[in-house]
């Protein structure tokens, strides 16, 4: 394989998702360290926490209880980055000074959520099995699609999905009456990620504006699609099954890998195999199989290094309101960010050169996968004690 | 002033050095906080720490031994991200497969050094007078001077530069014999920036590429003069010097604001504000101011919450090896990114929404100019005890 020489020498890698990109430096994972050797995390949570503003019950900031939920509870954040309803703000400047270039502004309306995966206290995703995700695949489904614009290309799908997934009042929310162009789905994991709730829940910001990661991303698929006739993430996934080499997993609707352009040590992306516009795209099936693939990804992640792993994910896909063209480009696919590099306590910082250059990493998303390959067995903490 | 609408409301700015949104929710200031009240932070390192790899006399991992110099220290970095000499790299596959699409490698080569800002391993550049800061712009300057392309445009003014500098042996370092495209001179301050060493000290890391950062603030400053005919920093530095509030200090050389695009709660910009290139066409005089700009911003830091302020910061300058549209493109700045938010332990984290979607602030930045302004006093550890 004529890229080995790549194990051992600076270079830099693209990203064509985001067009930016990233310096690898192998031979640094050569330096001398004082590894760290931890004991495994054990989970020393209680199942409920009466000051926990998620578990069942318990009353929140602004007053309002939680019901006693039976797997996944979803509503309004109590202090939102954005809201429905604001001040109008219109710039007051000419198209042409230099404040109106220089200064620039837009008004963003919209509504935020947070949804528990469960109402157990102490577990995350890594201690769930497939079937106890799939309620949170099924709730991320039905808020995606009570958010689609009317006039969704995929709005048919959203009926058919809806109607197929079985109702869970605790995890509905009615959608506002501005409709809003992109849903982005996102999770926290642990105090190295500013989550100081252990409770398993994600948050879905919804706003009036297509942010800047999905629409660099969109912008670069669209590109591709122009320039080859083919989809990037369908071209990416064949290409990576057939490499191997970056694969961490598979089933028969996803493909578990370190991408590429991996800029996190241990960053992984869920993509689907085949053309998944968004959520309602799925089938009862491949719902069960993202479920899958969820489930492996974040029980290697507490496996790598015997913890409970912080990361940041999310998910991407078609916006609430857009064109035909846009939700055709679309890709359904799920980012996985996890900061720690060789243990519990050694992290990545993106500091310095990162923030004032570029993106740096040292361990290889070769040697990543091969890593995440190889920690897939039970969850450690289950042969505990 | 009209746009104090964008005090209240849910907004997104336009960093035009970038070309990327941010998304601004100042509503959020105002959700309650249980504020830690720390003790303001004494000093209780050692002026010399044998066991420390900055320090004058002492023996680094490598073997080499420290001068004893007298105020600034360069050398390569015992652990460089980039090489000089590798292995050869040339990507095997032609130019229309899907491998050389989306898995694309470029090599890059380039050389690291470490420079200690001063002798003494328990001060900050904020314990240091503007004149003793004076010697760590100088050694910057002889630095990227002694590393431009023979054909560089600035290379008589570089000639001037360091013939007008007092030599300091200790601070000389001399260029790799093939000539890097980029120099990126930046400083991790503190453990929440991940550096773990408090002698006072930046990093310089040349390389064979032009970095993202720069790169992507290159263009964008090409096609404002393209389409104003005037520099975009010049025209920001005197929109800001009338406007006033984002505001921090300035001087006749320098002007320091918290930028309208501005992603970390106090991120500071220092602009030139005549038409600076590179450190070498600082004047004696203005390498004194752009000191007396370094002081007044990590002094403020400092005094902000009392503390030992963490940031990264670094500097843009016209890269090594460039045109002469490119070196008349670039503007001379400094920015600086500290992470904390309201107390020497509450930092933001950018994480989530900011990974995934875009970043995203609560107090905005002419609050954080605000406070900013208030606390240049003495520095608060040398009032205490
Ligand atoms: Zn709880
Ligand atoms: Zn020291």
């Amino acid at each position: 394989m004529p890229d080995q020489v790549l194990d051992d020498i600076s270079h830099r890698r693209f990203n064509p998702l985001t067009g930016a990109w990233l310096l690898v430096s192998p031979h640094r994972t050569k330096r001398p360290w004082q590894g760290q050797q931890e004991a495994p995390s054990k989970n020393v949570l209680p199942e409920y926490d009466p000051k926990c503003y998620l578990c069942p019950g318990n009353q929140r900031a602004q007053g309002d209880s939680n019901p006693q939920y039976d797997n996944t509870f979803a509503f309004v954040n109590d202090y939102s980055a954005v809201k429905e309803q604001q001040q109008e703000y219109k710039p007051e400047a000419a198209k042409d000074d230099v404040a109106s270039l220089l200064l620039q502004a837009q008004p963003v309306t919209g509504r935020c959520y947070v949804l528990t995966f469960s109402p157990k206290h102490d577990i995350t995703l890594a201690d769930m099995t497939a079937a106890e995700i799939l309620p949170v695949i099924q709730t991320w489904t039905r808020i995606y699609g009570s958010h689609l614009a009317p006039s969704h290309p995929l709005k048919a799908q959203a009926e058919k999905a809806l109607a197929s997934i079985p109702a869970n009042p605790d995890g509905e929310v009615d959608p506002p009456k501005d409709q809003l162009r992109y849903m982005q789905i996102f999770e926290n994991k642990g105090a190295a990620m500013g989550c100081s709730n252990p409770h398993p829940h994600c948050q879905v910001w919804t706003t009036s504006a297509l942010p800047e990661e999905p629409g660099k991303e969109l912008a670069q698929m669209t590109k591709y699609r122009t320039e080859n006739g083919r989809h990037l993430l369908q071209d990416y996934a064949k290409l990576e099954a057939d490499k191997g080499e970056r694969v961490v997993w598979q089933n028969a609707g996803f493909l578990v890998v370190c991408p590429w352009w991996a800029v996190w040590p241990f960053e992984v992306l869920v993509i689907a195999k085949r053309h998944v516009r968004a959520l309602v795209d799925l089938t009862d099936e491949e719902r069960l199989q993202f479920a899958e693939a969820v489930q492996e990804v974040t029980r290697r992640y507490d496996n790598l290094f015997e913890t409970n792993f912080p990361y940041s994910s999310g998910i991407h896909q078609a916006p609430l309101d857009c064109t035909e063209e846009e939700a055709e480009t679309s890709w359904f696919h799920m980012h996985f960010y996890p900061p720690l590099l060789r243990s519990a306590t050694v992290r990545k910082f993106l500091v310095g050169y990162e923030l004032l250059a570029e993106p740096q990493r040292d361990i290889t998303p070769e040697q990543a996968a091969a890593r995440l390959r190889d920690c897939g067995g039970q969850l450690y903490r289950k042969l505990l004690k």
